[in-house]
């Protein structure tokens, strides 16, 4: 099971640098939540899922994994950080431009993750504000 | 309140490597629980957490933060190293040596801290598992 949790949060990374927002959104729980950063609106179930992860790949951000994935009970954390270029980033759903600053940003993260007994993500938490992003 | 948390973390990692466990003790709420690691019994409240941190702090382990501290509303993530020397560990409570294995070892560890509106912590998780724990 740790083993798995840990292949989990791998293919997490990779799916999000390969900008597959299905891929990702298969590796939870049919009830999961997503609250990323923690504190704002909580996500609920596969389609609000898929819908934030399709909107978060398509601006081309980058993570990085920063150390070793930590693994306690069902649970699993991990660093990482984010790098996201001077691209234009474009709402899925509207359509909407929204112009990102000139030049690239890192924005430096922590999330956790619960698991089910099945191995899916029932719960991602994302640990990140103002003070871990930089502008370049 | 950002900058507060961000102290706090560094009071926590400060007065862990001077075997501390007063201070670290007097960084929690009256109610606070910790957890360390996440699936093992919940200590709760400042008698408990004391004890707790009195036993932790005296096999003369030291902490070195592995990048930035990560805020996110009322909570904190940081990512550290435990270094664990080759000495003996007594159990404070009841004066029974614990042999730990000649040589060193570490440990990496997320933690994650929420903080009540006092700027108090009143709950510690701690992410960890065997397979983060490295023999030297």
């Amino acid at each position: 099971m740790s083993d798995k949790m840990k292949a989990t949060v791998q293919a997490y990374l990779d799916n999000f640098n390969t900008q597959n927002a299905e891929e990702i959104t298969a590796l939870f729980a049919d009830n999961a939540t997503v609250e990323d950063p923690i504190g704002t609106p909580i996500k609920k179930g596969k389609e609000e899922i898929l819908a934030f992860y399709k909107m978060a790949v398509k601006n081309g951000a980058t993570l990085s994994q920063q150390g070793q994935t930590r693994i306690a009970s069902n649970m699993a954390a991990f660093a990482f950080e984010v790098t996201v270029g001077g691209a234009g980033m474009t709402d899925v759903d509207t359509d909407i431009e929204v112009e990102l600053p000139p030049g690239s940003m890192t924005i430096h993260v922590i999330d956790t993750f619960a698991f089910d007994d099945d191995g899916k993500i029932s719960e991602m938490r994302a640990f990140w504000g103002p003070g871990n992003i930089k502008q370049h």
